[in-house]
């Protein structure tokens, strides 16, 4: 149950952009499937576009990170935010970008670790050390 | 200003427990330098031991995934969890075990491109594809 | 599946409480659905009149704001908040008070570009500029 | 204290992009004050540029959404997302666009009952109401 | 820096809500400080009020639960939401109601606890057990 | 649906320290049941080992804090965090512990209350009392 309804690529009154994107999504991936993502955001042509784009080309563009890493660290926020189709999704491509069951465990470990101390740095309000401050001696 | 006093190694009433784990800190790193996280978490002997434990056994020592790697999940989590001294620490971890500039560049663009698309999931409230399903086929 | 049981109208043991707050519930909206927030809350008699007071006050009554604009707050807030029963409400709310498809297209880029800046701002932990405080001068 | 250094407009070795995105955000916004987002940001040229292209699209350019109210939106989440910085610019962007006191009090109104509200709602798991369902109908 | 300047007991023109608020503070908690958090929201006279209204039912009123327990319980979600200010006032309350040093370590200890397995169980997305369902058999 | 499949009992090649855990838990808790949190975390055998380890010590050792008081410290937490599951099991963990349908009521107040002033406080930016300063003075 969703706010908006999915676009379908049968619909009758489909904007010729979400065509547009959605033909785009499938060259870029070298897949005919289209997740709901993409055909919900398609409610809005304009969203849809500008999405896409950055999702391209942040995340299928090589660049100075390794693919997999990119979708782990993707994750770990999307956990963090507890968004569950982020969650679904972005572990989904991380496996596809190769990672294991092993190296997935130690994702969670390190994920559930930083939440851990986090809550208890939060709680005892520590104060930065001087030492980690990147402007000074520049 | 924090909720506990910081122990400092000169303490009178120090605990034996705290001085040993100070002791593996230093050895552990080969640095002298021994940041507030454990100096203030140190109020609690227990406390303290576990987490290095913990922390030891996970952030330092070999396992599935690249240091580096770890560091920046690490700093992801904390973000989204806004943990102003866990920032500050893994970004400088991360950065101590060879983050680049520009990587950090890329690091900050997946993450602010995840809480992104994961506040527009959140609204549309997408439902997950079940081409995701990992039980599925199993 | 919740952790407590909703109310119906027919139950035996109504409380009389939850019977006069129901029927406020249905003049103050002109409508006779209940919605199951309020269905579910009323297991604690005393938790649905403060609670239906407080949001029968702040978001039924004329105030500074607009009916529509503060049911877009309302939303905004739950969708950070990861509240799925929230975000469906109010997002149906704000609808019913007018919001059309291209404003909450509108409203879902502000949102997520907010999620977005917020991460990167967290991340890097930029220093608020002098000139924001509003304590200056008065 | 910040992850990285700030970029300062006389900076020896300051990119020409920075440069020119400094320039269009004094020509967008009419002053010459540039606050310390960007001047952080500016790290990563690309960042900044895609970054300002952003904001100046969703914020500075008249759209669905009156420019207070998208402010007023855009504090809201920040405020859920414990984002410091962005709480104090977007507040003083929102009461720049006219935002008065009295409305200032009914905004923090609404969003502090939002997050009453999700935290019950999140406490209890209350089941989204099928009359709340969009796509039902279509 | 605040967003709002601070009400002072000799401004010239405090409203006389705010002193009726103050005083029936300092009577409740048999003291003379007025902690900032009531400083500050008393820009808004009716904020204060409403707002004071609650913490002191739900807070300063005997009830279900331990007075101690009760700020232990505000200061949890406090940490979990990233609120400075929540956290040092709550968690001084807490002392003041009588938690020691021993019992605040056994809460960081929760609470850290519950922050790891809450990103274990969003980052696996684990289903609810039908035997915690409350609804069933009633 | 999960991103990884639960583990059962009569799994073919079911590690051996799973069925140790699992042994454990069973003994430990007085009871044949098994939920699903430790069956989908047995996935990987270390990640059980360990999380069982810590939940065993902090939440089924006696320790400074009531049984019931940790569990409602806990899912205020998960809460906080919108963790659906944990939300469950550590409700229904309370209950099993002695919570009564009034001191649930009276524990949704705190947290929902909590949650308020917590979104009040970051949208103000109100400064910490040095009053609640735990280090000055020692």
């Amino acid at each position: 149950m969703s706010t908006v309804p999915a676009v379908q690529d049968d619909d009758k009154n489909i904007d010729p952009r979400v065509i547009a994107v959605f033909q785009d999504i499938r060259e870029t991936r070298g897949s005919d499937f289209i997740n709901n993502f993409w055909r919900y955001i398609a409610f809005d042509p304009a969203l849809l576009e500008r999405t896409w784009g950055e999702v391209k080309d942040v995340m299928a563009t090589p660049s100075e990170l390794d693919p997999m890493v990119k979708e782990m660290i993707y994750a770990a926020v999307s956990i963090a935010n507890s968004c569950t189709y982020c969650i679904h999704s972005h572990t989904a491509a991380a496996r596809a970008k190769g990672m294991t069951d092993a190296q997935y465990a130690d994702f969670l470990r390190v994920v559930s670790l930083a939440a851990k101390t986090n809550h208890i740095v939060n709680g005892l309000q520590i104060p930065v050390d001087p030492e980690f401050d990147q402007d000074a001696g520049r």
